[in-house]
């Protein structure tokens, strides 16, 4: 067994780059943050856009999902072809053009909930479900917490929702992403406070205006676990079925327990003190974090840093005169941000006790809008 | 006619984010690059990496390319299969593992040319053809000139050459990428000057030993126009295809020429001034350049700035108090790099005069390995 997820003999029919999950610690994973969330009582509808797979889909569903998040029309397509139907597209959609007809047709096929952050996002489904208002799907108002990014302040909600319900739409609830709790440690646990205050504020303006919308929801794999109060009635989390470099630094964690490697081969001795693997910016995207060196992390070279990255070389140094791999020498980067990493390639290595064990198409790889 | 290659009517069919050509920019700036470089007796071996694509292979070919430089064994069976007979895989491989037997089979179907920068590289590809040497592809001394990622500085070239003959390989001769070239404009400057500086030496010391080695080749679309003197033989630029913002800062050009776009949505207003539009890293990728600000130029707004990108979104600012396009419009983006920008999506959106009047494939699109 080696530092990464295969054995030497599974080693040997490894091709580089390679995208691989240890599908049991992806279980893990999915039984934890199910079992997080029954306790509390709260629903778990996971953010799909990390793993775009069926196969994975299908394992949060078992573990007790009520349904998935998604961020376009694209990914919930495959997800409602493959028997999914229960989602929510997380996102403020402005459904016009080819859009409109394939929400359309996506609402005949699941049970579709949208976000919306705007009297255009609304007019547009509106517009696109026109004669048939009884189809439209549910709408979801987008909350900014303090994210700065979508979304309208709390007190913005309810005039949102007044306009929903005049073009004829049922309004669901608030929805947010705490996007800044991946500034740092202090700031996680500020937005997860966030969350709960900004949501709060939402909802109940919609319930003092007697609009029922009961749903409350919150997500991001950093405040998931810290946000889960009362207050909240579900939560979206995505990047915690992998786990990667970023998050075990914002949840204190080592990455024993992250499920999602890439496999690369060394390929020259580079420049100076370090190496040059096949991994580039074309497998480990370019994600950095401020308090992250580099690229991602050389699993089992504790000093290494992924300096660089072009399209086909990551460009890893090391202090002066260490040790080094020998050139043809396989190691294992543990990326930064997993979802980026996943929407590079077409297939998983689903590995399980060193061996590989089945390859899984990234069944919505692509499926950006 | 918008600031973008779409009329009004085209683009009420067009789904966004979307990837758009203009064909006719695109097949000026092939026979551009092709009348330069004829006019100067280099061949021209373009990079296919960028584009990935069949169709563009196949004008660049009819223009004059002798040939296509590829990164990967994936690109060059994509290329191969697709006709293109000649193929240069411009990369220290390392022909292990499962490699070995498709380079085999790579081989028997077209002409192929091999980058290495290490005697593992070679002892690869030597172990791969064992027994058939005479079916073995030709070999390509990669030259380290200042670019400080992979290949041997001009003095390891000749002990690597000596070792390549010595397992029956054949040496073809020199090649390298001067990357510092896209450091900024002078760094561009001299970047071309080392290219000759550096291929020559190493070029040398194989003629000097009487190795009979004449390809010396140079390659980056910064200094491809530059670099073009009596030591180079052949260039290899790949971005010159479409262009983009970085290589059009580099060159001091407007980005007038620019032959890909990218099409983008305003979703949301954004948490002040400015907006934010349905391309995020996952169709923008995240090249930087410390000469310039954001992700991307917003055509036709010069004051804006793409200040973040996330997987789904890019947020855009504006000065305080400036308009701003309206939720639902359309704007377009010249991305930073083009490279990383087409390895996202599986097809151009191809468009001539205003209209759309096809769509490619990405054909090796995720063929990173």
């Amino acid at each position: 067994m080696t530092d990464g997820f295969l054995d030497e003999a599974a080693l040997a029919e490894l091709d580089t780059p390679a995208v691989v999950i240890d599908i049991d610690r992806v279980d893990a994973r999915i039984a934890a943050m199910a079992a997080t969330m029954r306790a509390r009582g709260v629903a778990l509808r996971p953010h799909a856009k990390t793993h775009k797979s069926l196969e994975i889909a299908r394992r949060q569903v078992a573990a007790g999902a009520v349904g998935l998040t998604v961020a376009t029309i694209g990914e919930a397509e495959v997800f409602a072809d493959g028997g999914i139907d229960d989602l929510f597209i997380g996102y403020p959609l402005i459904a016009i053009g080819p859009k409109a007809e394939r929400l359309r047709r996506l609402a005949d096929r699941c049970t579709l909930t949208i976000g919306i952050d705007s009297v255009t996002g609304i007019d547009a489904i509106a517009d696109a479900f026109h004669g048939r208002r009884g189809a439209a799907p549910a709408v979801v108002i987008e909350v900014d917490v303090g994210g700065a990014r979508t979304g309208v302040r709390p007190d913005g909600v309810l005039a949102l929702a007044r306009a929903a319900e005049a073009c004829g739409l049922s309004v669901r609830g608030v929805f947010t992403h705490a996007g800044h709790g991946y500034g740092g440690r202090p700031e996680r646990v500020a937005a997860a406070l966030d969350e709960v205050t900004g949501l709060t504020a939402g909802a109940e303006s919609l319930w003092r205006a007697g609009i029922e919308a009961p749903l409350v929801s919150a997500g991001s794999t950093p405040t998931a676990v810290l946000s889960a109060r009362d207050a909240v009635t579900e939560e979206r989390p995505g990047t915690y079925v992998f786990g990667d470099r970023q998050q075990a630094w914002l949840a204190e964690q080592a990455l024993d327990d992250t499920a999602l490697l890439v496999a690369t081969t060394v390929v020259s001795r580079g420049p100076a003190d370090g190496f040059v693997v096949d991994a580039g910016a074309k497998v480990l995207a370019k994600d950095v974090a401020p308090y992250l060196a580099g690229y991602g992390t050389v699993v089992g070279w504790p000093d290494a840093v992924i300096e660089r990255v072009n399209d086909h070389h990551g460009v890893v140094t090391l202090p002066a005169g260490s040790s080094r791999p020998a050139i043809g020498a396989i190691v294992w980067i543990a990326p930064n941000h997993v979802c980026p990493v996943v929407n590079l390639v077409d297939e998983y290595v689903v590995a399980r006790g060193g061996r590989i064990v089945d390859r899984w198409p990234v069944d919505a790889r692509g499926r950006n809008g």
